[in-house]
């Protein structure tokens, strides 16, 4: 069988109507939301409704030697979910069953297409929830959480996926189905193939189903404390400020004059001060408001202009000014957001480097960070659906900055198609070309998402 | 060259008296603290002071296909550090320096052959600690414990090793260095390997460096609950009781009559109750006597016999009881200290087997457990140094148990020699093969740590 020629006529007739071959289907993914979209069209979609579908799938990908990339809800924002020419794109979307949760053992065993945040109503029925919250949890799916390691606002005190998964069923290249990890909270049974899951971005397997860590919801108040200050790096240096001296925000977010201004336009809202950057941090828990006022000192001592609320409404309002971050760059143009993670004490460091990459290249680069956890999102705008070769010089300059800083390429959002070339760079060609060897392991034929990651 | 003939003497011309052939040292390298020792001699103990020096190590037996068995401190307790004839030991324990303590990224990088608590005492005096705490803390190394993915009993609410390690250097079996992970909090460059290599009990290569995730000491009071039940299966719903309330204790230390009875006889005390068991529970940080208060009334109304001690001194004369299990055990005899970890919910239902396994073959099996994260330590204590046929009856008769209650057959101790016989009936025969296909990419020609994890 020759590449491509019959695939689809194959998988027709063991699927049915689980292939979708209708050009809006087709069309749809070939892009995530990074703004990047692959090139040609994949042959037809696989809307998988049970594992045996995808291991059908995948047996008949094998079997033809046709390329297979995994989706989940495709809010990705590294072009990992892309489909493109030659392609079989596989959506695990349909695929949204919780089969268990177990209120006494902390856990609950789920699909991989549910999104992140319908299973946390759900869970929050029995007060539990899963930590992981990415900004995207009402549009994305757990399974694409693991499979790019996901991050979100409160990681910092509440860990990030990596945290928070117990086990992962994991369908292989040629179809097989393995079960790895395990029930209990402690288990040290052989290589950690779980964690080598997380983060992998389709390149190991299929994610089928998951086993996931669960928390109690946290008992008492949400504290909300906001604080301006007259520049970004002032903000910056408040945040490290706070992370020294040993109160643990649950949200610690800055948003830059630039970022500020953009939602403020797109919000309707009366203009910020120019120039000013924000900090916006929430605490929770028995000692919520201690932590609160306790924070408000050390801001205040920083420079900042403080202002702390005791109303969880109140506090969520404040916060849809971070959350609108997205939608407000959307309105400038297409957008790169860049994902470039630092040790914390090197934040105000970082915000220096973003301001010389700025004048240096000529580019705006309004920039948020989970500065809690020193991750920043440095946003790249530009016009059209191709990012250019001179916004790449600076995204490159940017990296290069964050790495000698001790910092990583990617804190959250994966390298995907978008940061591959970089990749090397920061592993060096050693580790690299391990990390290949391992994927060769999973998937001898290369089959499985191939030029995402690791460059062909 | 031919392994074993003349590597010794290319170590010695390269790594002059860092190379020991004293029978004292060569017989020390055979045995860990598992009651297994390997057959046969080593052929040399290279004590390693530089990374360097292990790199000149691997080189030299990778060209002379010399196995390699990495050692830290050699308390582990599944023979993954014995070594045997033809083996070289390669011990990193005179490696111990601590080369970065960093309060406000919380992080500190240090080399493999720290002891964890001199680490600790280091840490406290910047109000810091590395949280994971084997009850071997005193005498088993970072390095080791990075090694094995050790757990402790502060575990169920601090995280275990996997959740406190950044990245480490890692030395390969042809003696090239990575550096794997990052400084950073967040990061998904790549796949995990740091997770991988935790836990990997010397079969991927050797950690010469790791950068840890530290936590602030936790400030405040700590509060002691210890409860006494008529019998094991009471204690361990108690406990099951607490974890499903919701409250987080610190520490949940569960020990049966027999574990008991040893103990107060070694540490001279009064003999306890026939047939009653103990739960030993700590709680910390601001809230500490009120939940020590809540877990009273829970385990009160479980049935138990309940005090409750605010006093830090009284708590650790307390708890010294739990931590004297291990010097109880050997009076008794040679022990076989099992690990298997159960769903918490599963606890009593694993106490009915174990009484069961008792009742069926004819032994004692004196037990504690970890109850917090549903950790059991059985121990089979026989006579000799070598666990007779009908104890590894009995113990697979116990870990069957385990594997259908949802547990797994290693908590936090690992495979080592002593369990690879079972490995692959938890992880399924294509995943044991997947699981050793990737140690051969690290360590193509199986030089490092034959025969442990995966059998020959
Ligand atoms: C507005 C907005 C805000 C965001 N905020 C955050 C944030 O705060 N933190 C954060 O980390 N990310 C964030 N993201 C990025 C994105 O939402 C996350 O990467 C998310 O985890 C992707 O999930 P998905 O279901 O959309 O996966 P997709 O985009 O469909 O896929 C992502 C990658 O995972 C692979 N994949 C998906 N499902 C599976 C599976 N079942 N098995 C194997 N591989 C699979 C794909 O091949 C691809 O490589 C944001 C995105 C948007 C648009
Ligand atoms: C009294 C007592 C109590 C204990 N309590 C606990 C407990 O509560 N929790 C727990 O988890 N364990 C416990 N243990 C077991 C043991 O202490 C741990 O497994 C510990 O992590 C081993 O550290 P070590 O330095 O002694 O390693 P070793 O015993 O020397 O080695 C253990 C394994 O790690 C490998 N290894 C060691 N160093 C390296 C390195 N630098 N690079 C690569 N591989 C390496 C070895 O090859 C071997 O496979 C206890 C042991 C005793 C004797």
């Amino acid at each position: 069988m020759t590449p491509g020629s019959d695939v689809v006529a194959l998988l027709r007739a063991a699927l049915g109507d689980r292939i979708d071959t209708t050009a809006a289907a087709l069309d749809a993914a070939r892009a995530d939301k990074s703004g990047h979209a692959a090139s040609g069209t994949p042959l037809a979609v696989v809307n998988a409704a049970a594992i045996e579908d995808v291991q059908t799938t995948l047996r008949t990908a094998s079997a033809t030697g046709t390329p297979v990339v995994t989706r989940g809800a495709g809010t990705g924002l590294a072009g990992g979910a892309n489909a493109g020419a030659g392609e079989i794109a596989l959506s695990l979307r349909a695929m949204d069953r919780i089969l268990e949760v177990r209120p006494d053992d902390l856990l609950a065993v789920v699909e991989p297409g549910i999104l992140n945040a319908d299973l946390n109503a759900v869970l929050a029925e029995h007060g539990l929830w899963w930590a992981p919250d990415p900004a995207s949890r009402a549009i994305s799916t757990v399974g694409g959480n693991i499979a790019t390691g996901a991050g979100g606002l409160l990681c910092a005190k509440y860990g990030v996926v990596r945290d928070a998964v117990l086990g992962v069923d994991l369908v292989l290249a040629d179809g097989r189905l393995l079960r790895l990890g395990h029930r209990t909270v402690k288990g040290v049974t052989g290589l950690d193939l779980t964690s080598l899951v997380i983060g992998s971005e389709g390149t190991l397997g299929v994610v089928v189903g998951a086993t996931l860590k669960l928390r109690r919801l946290v008992p008492g108040d949400v504290c909300t404390i906001a604080a301006t200050f007259a520049d970004v790096r002032s903000a910056a240096e408040g945040s490290a400020a706070v992370t020294a001296s040993g109160v643990q925000p649950a949200i610690m977010e800055l948003m830059d004059a630039a970022s500020l201004a953009a939602v403020h336009a797109l919000l309707e809202l009366d203009p910020p001060t120019p120039g000013a950057a924000q900090l916006t941090i929430q605490t929770d828990g028995p000692a919520a408001a201690a932590e609160a006022d306790a924070i408000a000192a050390v801001l205040t001592d920083a420079g900042g202009a403080v202002s702390v609320s005791h109303d969880r409404d109140e506090g969520e309002r404040l916060l849809v000014i971070r959350r609108s971050m997205h939608p407000a760059m959307e309105t400038l143009g297409t957008t790169l957001i860049e994902d470039v993670s630092v040790p914390r004490s090197a934040l105000p460091a970082m915000f220096d480097e973003i301001a010389r990459v700025e004048r240096v290249h000529g580019v705006a680069i309004p920039t948020v960070a989970h500065a809690g956890d020193g991750n920043l999102h440095p946003n790249f705008i530009f016009a059209g659906s191709e990012v250019p070769p001179e916004i790449w010089d600076a995204a490159d300059d940017l990296f290069r900055a964050a790495i000698r800083l001790g910092g990583t390429l990617t804190g959250e959002h994966g390298i995907g198609v978008l940061k591959r070339r970089w990749l090397a760079d920061e592993l060096g060609q050693d580790q690299w070309e391990l990390q290949r060897q391992i994927a060769r392991v999973f998937d001898p034929h290369g089959i499985l998402n191939p030029g995402k990651v690791f460059t062909p």
